[in-house]
């Protein structure tokens, strides 16, 4: 049977840290879908079509992996794909309350979701979509923490 | 293709907390080995022999999971097993620390190990093995921590 | 003599995680007076008076447990109370450290004041107001994270 | 109703922290027993006698506090002795994750056992059994990290 | 050669807690520049210009301690003074992990740039921005949240 | 005038991690002293001479950094060699709380000493003593985890 799972997030933008949880996870999973979570009232950094753009740019070529936006609960969302297994990235301490309150209302709403997590890579640890944001906004080069190739520009 | 994990620990004794990890993981993997890891020079509370014997009681009649003893390194383990891929549970923020740095002892000694994590259930956060021995030795009733069915003087 | 504590917070909205702790506590307890922390330059997801309301109904029948608004400083609202004991839930490390702070400034401004925590039960551990808030925005059921009978309809 | 609290702990031996703890707690509770948990296959730095005496005379002069020896699981000696209510401190995150695990498997073996806890004040954060031991080995100077007036070496 | 260090922040308004790390770093370092970092367009508590003033009329009489506004990212300041050294303190476990991520920030901006840290002294912790502001707010006294001799309302 | 530092540690044995705070470290401080401190109760790994000689290979041709071993506190050290000022590392929350209360001690022993930190560089955070040990009992390959050039096996 096909392995799937969704990895959920804003990705505002989508950074080097996602896409090196998304490589190595697939030795596990069969197909990803990238679900880019969206809210209807509030004003991202790039829009929510260029974040899907910037996410299949990065995974072009490699068909296991799709991106597509969501609004509304990530548990929604699950249900609407008919997928049962989320993943997730774990950074840090602070990752970690955040995230284990998150699974908790998860199971809550749906008990048969399950979230299963890897550790970030500790060279990649620093790197998440504010920071990215804070260098982006100061004029500082921002190659280096986005996926190889990707130039933040043509996004916004 | 077949997923495979191991879950490995010293499993002195096997309990509630494990099983639950175990069973939540076989909606994604097709076959979990449970290694049992021991030290040849440290004499444990249960033999090796009958840790592994607990676990095969517990999981009687549920094909996909085994148990198996193992001395030395998790991560040669895993390679004489053909596996590349470990599974945990994360009950604190303190097996945070300490998983964060076996997993990237065991990416040093191996590169291609993933380790998969899933949040212990919060009413299952308590229990440990060590909280179970020290239960034990105090003559207080031990079942609601382990298995159930298991009765930790079968294995003593 | 009379035992009494404040518990509080902004409650906003109070939820089955804030009562347990109110109804654990009980057995210390003689008087249990909840504050309901507002600020008038901000708006709420309530009004403080159905916040208020809200709590009333929840500890209708019990009259060892009030509930009323207050604006300002914790500290300062012990004082006009003539309560020198603050009772709060402990969630998570990450409360741990916001909590200590509040602590610490609340002994600066008042020496005597004492707060004494109750960790929250582990299973009760995911619900706070911005999880129920979140859920309401989006539709979903919020019931099974508020106190038994509350709906959140009625007080909006 | 008179309230009490059972303050439990090794107290191997009780400092200067662990007394604040119970000076502070006075404020709410009629009666604070502490309870010196000992182990009789170990051997401590103290006797258990002369722990019990070193905190009898930290409290001589205070009728409201009274220290016994107990053997075995403190749910056990809370049941011996009536009372369902457990005092802590709490100095950290490390003690936070330790607590946690300690309240929640006393509430499994009586789910009517509430334990409170107040944070350490911050200047006793550092004190510790393990450092007063760690500090008369080397032989310096114990006497600020011990209740006033107790010299180490009386109850050796 | 001179040491020179730079202490980074946005010292809306400078707290008693920063005045207490410049002073003990005066034991290491030869001068420390004390930025503070703005955004033009974020309107403060303080403007720039008294925030600046405030840690001036601190220092004075101090030769070895100055202050100045910056714009933008703190290793462009650091490039710009010629200065590789930062100093900040650590308060607790919640400014660990930021800080961390902003150490690893820098690093990949300039790999020369060092930062050195103190942690604070533990009956400063609760001192924060933050909190000074929530006081004065609240009307409360900030005197002994402040440097000594500061009078909030002169810099307002 | 010239910057000393201290930096104390068991060192059994010394890693790539330590060697790598060192190195790092000599961008501000004109020497750095090692400090081996010792248990002569305890038998280590190596032995206190083979930790000393260890370090010393390392540092050849390092003028500013020598090694040489002690007994008792870290305090009373310092005090022999005329140092304030301590030097260590911070690999992970673990470290921070345990490094907290070193330190708070450390300032009640001796008020004038400053302890310094610096991150633990991300890629080196799972390096310890503790793990070198472990890999090298199971037959790992130890010399990723040592300063490069350094082969345990001529120290043990």
């Amino acid at each position: 049977m096909e392995k799937k799972a969704i990895f959920a997030g804003s990705f505002d933008p989508f950074t080097a840290g996602h896409e090196h949880i998304v490589r190595r996870a697939l030795c596990l999973f069969d197909r990803i879908i990238i679900g880019v979570g969206y809210n209807i009232k509030k004003k991202g950094f790039l829009t929510t079509e260029n974040r899907v753009r910037l996410i299949r740019d990065v995974f072009r070529g490699e068909p296991r992996v799709s991106a597509e936006a969501y609004e509304g609960l990530t548990a929604d969302f699950c249900r609407r794909r008919g997928v049962k297994i989320l993943l997730r990235g774990l950074r840090s301490v602070d990752d970690f309350e955040s995230d284990r309150t998150i699974d908790a209302v998860n199971k809550r709403l749906d008990p048969e979701i399950e979230t299963f997590y890897l550790f970030t890579d500790p060279h990649l640890g620093a790197i998440s979509s504010a920071v990215v944001k804070e260098l982006y906004v100061h004029g500082a080069d921002t190659a280096r923490f986005l996926p190889r190739g990707i130039d933040l520009k043509e996004y916004l």
